[in-house]
């Protein structure tokens, strides 16, 4: 057992380290004005496409993509590189093209596309050109099951044709998305897990409308493309574009989650970090009732309660990722289940506090916090509300004694 | 002791349900139309005029207010109405024209105006003809502490000048909102509780700038108004202005808070009762894994804790409303406190568990709890956060043993 | 609606804190000693002969009762009187023979109780020379749902013959306990709430064995006859000892559990105030760090924290009582379940922290603290653990939406 | 970073894990049915000094202290079987002679002990022949903050004569307990972290009065040596007596609590993991309204949060001692205290839901759960309450932002 990184990842570690200081935190400003100032409130802004550039110049690319394609990390060296792109978690992760739900997608075309897809639709995305969208969660459904799916792809002669409605489809608000992988039932009547198949479609086919962005507590996230509400309408693709084979979109969705769990939760330690510091800042600076904040006593207990919360939820996920390396997603499934558990609730907890610190400022737009709260808040109900994961963990851990 | 409504309390609940009924809940979907549809995103909507013209022809006005002025009904009668209004909080309250801040300032013009003060600006707000705004809290202190607040008033021959900067100022971005009251330091040299006055300056006066609006959680709330950032700059206006006399700041602004105070706990109990009707109404109505989800042991636990913590805040606001009646405000200091304290909190879980049990649909636009829990989460912020109370409170709990 | 004690109230509460003063908090220590000074560890001792004759002498006796037969006050005349002496809880009850077990067994023998068994048995208990048991709960079912029960009573002759085990039956090793309500089986194929007896049961009835005491977190509770393991074995009594009807066993518990529930919750409330005297005194009294921890902020957060529950669910409790008294028992279910679900997690909590402000003395023997807190404890198991009345209370909530 | 055991710990693990169920387990009632069968409340039976004589024989033996005088082992490698032995805590620790405070004082001998004190006492207890006891807090005085000692030593010659009164001095009332370690003050006037010595006192010295045990939650802990009060009243050692050098008792103390902590942390976590076992084990064989409690919705969430709890807190305490290993134990000062500041609370709340799954049995002596719970309340004081630990790992985060 040891706890230290190894050498490349320590490596990576201060390359990254540097390059949020030289380039990402100066670029968080220009951001926030260049956004307020673009006339698509879908639209990408100039400044992320300069950090682009700059990371894939310093070799600072598809850090999430193991293997020849990527950059050949294992999770547990990339792991304390997410967390520290989710410091700045709209602009590091897309710098680095890192981002959801670009990164599962390139998995899926990675582990399941054709050449042809690969080519199409995998190529564009590990450089950074175009942008994706999966989609999966119906209103009308508990997606958490996936086995609700309501939306029908249905075979006619070489093509399949799509109907159902989606909705935080995450991404597929801006004009860069153009493609979708869609999940939707091939075959009702096979077993519960062999219904369900997924299909390339893209953006511009006919029948595909993309009605509304919804919102998370006020926010659109318009500036990583939203989460929109999309209709598919008699949607024809052709036979070719499906992914995989017929009835195995459970087994692709299953596979897909795993790496894309604990990516959020390496980036939550991130916003957590991000949250204590500027909790302490706060607190040194800011006077009340004749001495600093940093000096109350129920403050120190939020930035100790939020140091240990931090310290030991790092290494669940580090463990986590190192089972990932080690035994496969297979055998990291509780550990998976565990860190989805944990850790958003965690540092929503630890975000709250740090806006309670910062006053009526903390819940504005003049701080990250509010936006970062929102974001760790819906990562509580995104892949499964975490009473599935209990539930599901609990069985498993009941099942000894059965 | 007795726990029973009075009669008149009876009938007006009676009449005020039927109301919301017949008028408020039929007018939400409209109003979300309405505001969709506005060019001003800062604008009123005519929905709400047909209902404060609706609710007046009823006679369900002022009821906030007591004495000859207002609906001349006590603290202890208000309370279960306002609770009701709060079912409904974007709309309700101000068709009853018993919407913050508006409420807060017309106590305040009719306990300490003059008479040219009444007439000018209080009889516009008791008929609902303008809106007006509270500017207190300043983003550079500590604003919880009053003896922080920074803008100067300064007397100049027969005007006052009004130099500072203030933010959060709730409704000021409407523009129906014509009048400011301004607190600001008139005497710095003075004793701590002695250095505020308040005056009444025109939205028009020049030198205002009304520059922006702070978010809440990514909510503009530009239904009623927002919350301004705004700069006094020079603003010069006549000495007449100053409400009750110089110095006298301090003591105008408690004896504000402390119904203000009591009407948000009131309405937080109405969104409160919202937010377990709309979790028991998906309970039952959406299945997961094989049973409705009112079925789920966890889902069980929130509602019945939801429902005790309702029963109980909702009679220590009561008890504070009595006690506010009999011994004056002053005598339900400890009790004021302790619903600012516990009420917001509490809300504020019942909210989140309503929005756990919506799954995605829950943080959204589609239902209105992510804003409700928005406003529940910024009164844990605003009138000062519940650490100052806490504090406080615990200091007068500890002086018995000194 | 009217917050406000009535004068008879108001009047047994100042009688009673006047005997609280001079004589029960006096006698605590005594208690102690002739506790440690006993041979039988099950014993009573001297000093609470003294305090219930002195009681009542001063009329301080047997408030629980209402009617001819017990001091005739309301649930809400009893209620504040009741928490007094739960500031006490070890020796103002008895004091006031108003203790459990025995106050609920007086209820059922005054409500179901034939002219000879209330001659017999409720004579000596109303006039505190004998005590009772209540056997009920077993060890090898979920006693939470009373048709569990496996104990029989079969009918034989002009005699019930009775074999079953039951545990933590409070009282019953106290040689003062003559006498045992037993609830059983006589009607095994009944339906469901009909299967269920009482009989009344002399403790020196053969094949009556006492097999030993329960401990509740190390603590036998010896001072008021602990928490006894019995065994019924061929144990027979005449059928005259039926209590009421064949089958109204589970009738005759209910009756029994809503009293007893809200008695306890009324206790818990005094033993809460007790806490927070006690933590307030020490932390005046005590410096760490350089300052008294009174003025340490995590420590007025608690002490706020415990002020304000208790304020709040002291009025849940006072409306639960005058509901029992508007409306009956069963028009109270409701509310008599939510104090039992809020009141003994709350206390318990405010206990830990007294506790933890009196360093290692608090869990000590020293204070009275640790054995409160045990107390309030078996009370979130005792009458049905927390789980099975939020469920129940939660099924009711969602019915008004089936 | 790699986080499977060394092949040693594997290896010893297994041995352990061997010994427990072939003998620690089935000694479980036999040490129940002995500590009730002997006559002096505090002494040892028979059943430990079988099992000290086996384990010995097998080689699992001082596993606590590393380099030549104990088994070799790292803190990292000694940290997964004392979490082993934490399964049963009362008999393993003890087995293996590895259980406190035995082994902080083994600790400081080894260290600052001189050829002869280590001869007299070090071995004796390295053969776990006699049991030790370590004398710092004092009744009087917030003990957390060592500065606040006040029991005096004082040179008188060639002796030292100490006076003052000791509580909760654990192990002390075994009349096996032959030595103990004071804590006083030598000099009150040199600067604060100096004025401390550590002087041994032999038990039967005249002068020492074991007064009496303190209780924790109603338990004496006899079967572990109680916890005393110790009067030192004009107690005369020679001057040899001293460890270290004078005015070293501060660093000493310190040096003694780190791995103390840890092994606190590590045998928690064992607890925890016996609470979920137990757990399991009832709610799969346990009904209630029809289905096992396994399948009640809350239970499997207690039981999956306290699953996700030990996992992230075991790798917490894993990393401490791995930097106590490769930084010592001074750069592993934060996360000592960390941990110190999690592990009790959480392991409090898992046994707290292990009780109540037990229903009434949950509290008594017919499981071990009660009285774990207990143990692991009193460690949220131990050495420290929790706020003192909060508050300074606050300030070392906040330093730097200073």
């Amino acid at each position: 057992m040891d706890f230290a990184f190894d050498a490349k990842t320590e490596q990576l570690r201060e390359r990254l380290l540097e390059f949020m200081d030289s380039h990402v935190y100066p670029a968080e400003p220009v951001f926030r004005d260049q956004l307020e100032a673009r006339e698509n409130p879908w639209a990408s802004v100039p400044v992320v496409e300069d950090l682009k550039t700059e990371a894939r110049k310093r070799g600072l690319w598809n850090f999430f993509l193991p293997g020849e394609l990527g950059a050949g990390l294992t999770n547990l060296q990339y792991a304390p590189l997410a967390e520290i792109t989710g410091r700045s978690p709209a602009l590091a992760p897309v710098a680095l093209n890192c981002s959801a739900p670009d990164t599962g997608n390139m998995e899926v075309l990675a582990m399941f596309g054709t050449e042809q897809q690969r080519k199409q639709w995998l190529q564009p995305l590990l450089d950074g050109e175009i942008r994706s969208a999966f989609a999966m969660t119906e209103p009308d459904v508990a997606s958490s099951d996936a086995r609700n799916i309501a939306t029908r792809i249905e075979r006619d002669g070489g093509d399949y044709v799509i109907n159902g409605r989606k909705w935080f489809i995450s991404g597929a608000m801006s004009p860069d998305c153009r493609i979708f992988i869609v999940m939707g039932k091939t075959d009702p009547d096979a077993e519960p897990h062999r219904q369900q198949s997924m299909v390339l479609v893209p953006r511009d086919t006919p029948g595909v409308h993309v009605k509304r962005g919804m919102h998370v507590f006020g926010y659109t996230d318009g500036d990583h493309g939203g989460h929109a509400e999309v209709i598919f309408e008699d949607v024809r693709v052709p036979a070719e574009n499906l992914i995989g084979e017929e009835g195995g979109g459970f087994a692709i969705a299953q596979a897909r989650l795993g790496p894309g769990r604990i990516h959020h939760c390496m980036r939550l330690l991130g916003m957590a970090e991000r949250a204590i510091e500027l909790m302490c800042r706060r607190a040194v600076s800011r006077e009340a009732f004749g001495k600093p904040l940093a000096r109350q006593g129920v403050i120190q207990e939020w930035i100790a309660e939020s140091r240990v919360t931090v310290e030991s939820l790092r290494l669940l996920v580090l463990k986590t990722a190192w089972l990932m390396d080690t035994v496969g997603n297979q055998g990291a499934h509780t550990e998976i289940q565990a860190i989805k558990i944990a850790t958003p609730a965690a540092v929503e907890k630890i975000l709250d506090r740090a806006i309670q610190v910062h006053g009526a400022g903390g819940v504005s737009q003049d701080f990250p916090l509010a936006e970062l709260w929102a974001a760790a808040r819906m990562l509580r109900l995104a892949d499964g509300p975490d009473e599935v994961h209990k539930r599901s963990l609990a069985r498993r851990e009941l099942k000894r004694y059965l």
